[in-house]
């Protein structure tokens, strides 16, 4: 089940190369910090690699393969998942151009995914970039599917502003979503 | 940096298609018996997918790209990561054809990597298959890295027998490990 993806990212664990186009350049500093984090020694959180089907491989030379022919796959879980304060921690990033957030922007596996999670005792969210007011929002898994059971199609800015968690951007790291992840799932316990 | 791996890995959510070539076998039987924790709401953990770094992509169709040119490169971290009881769980999956496990197999920043999960609370832990007599351990990182520090170069079967935790192969699940994660890991809590 091949997809078409806008631009392809390369990931390596000292050395991030993101192709700054539309759509890219959250996801680029939520990896960013989620460095910092590692760096730091705060959270383990990686974002997990796109998953390519490969059809045809050469190999030019004895010692390096060289795929000439693979397709971008529909990823079977989330973005990122990690580990923090001792607990499982799985979300999707996303970014919008509008003032709502659209469900057909995320897969339905990938919600029925981190609800699972969040059932088998995770922390499990969404977290939307919403770029034409450089805001964002972090919004727990049960929350957001309440919200689709609105039989709404999306969740305009204002209910996002109700609902959702606002994460403060600065310079280290870039996007703290893990303050809000300190308020809203461990102050509780 | 590219580097040569021995066969492509398909993985979607519902369909499994591993060539069976050398090596591959047990990460094939790994991710069914992942796939049969999942269907049973036991445990999620998945297989991440091979990181590949995108040189260039054609656009045949203006629905579909075409991956043209592409490599593999080594993972950041490890190969199966998820949730079990609440419990990160992070782990390396190696098979060997012979009756020592070589520490070369495995990568430092894979080691380094497993080490910080046990620190954050996680479960770490390797997973070797000795081909020749088609047994199956799980070793705990912490264990594992005593060994690297007694200066030998590999693990020899018997030592593993001594350090490491026999898997019992089934039919459902075909790789029964998280009875040994079980007992080891929850009966001590």
């Amino acid at each position: 089940m091949a997809i078409k993806y806008p631009v392809p990212t390369i990931n390596s664990e000292r050395n991030i190369k993101v192709i700054k186009t539309h759509g890219m350049l959250f996801e680029n500093n939520l990896n960013l910090t989620n460095e910092y984090y590692l760096s730091r020694d705060i959270a383990l959180i990686y974002k997990k690699p796109t998953p390519i089907q490969i059809v045809r491989v050469d190999y030019p030379q004895r010692s390096k393969a060289k795929i000439v022919e693979a397709y971008y796959k529909i990823p079977s879980t989330t973005d990122y998942n990690g580990i923090y304060k001792g607990k499982y921690i799985d979300y999707e990033a996303k970014e919008t151009e509008n003032l709502s957030f659209n469900f057909k922007h995320i897969f339905e596996h990938q919600i029925n995914h981190l609800v699972k999670v969040k059932k088998h005792g995770g922390i499990a969210f969404v977290i939307i970039y919403f770029k034409k007011i450089n805001e964002i929002y972090l919004i727990d898994i049960e929350q957001f599917v309440n919200e689709m059971k609105s039989d709404k199609k999306s969740i305009p800015i204002m209910r996002m502003k109700e609902i959702g968690y606002s994460v403060s951007q600065g310079y280290a790291p870039l996007i703290d979503y893990l303050t809000v992840i300190d308020n809203v799932y461990f102050k509780k316990a």
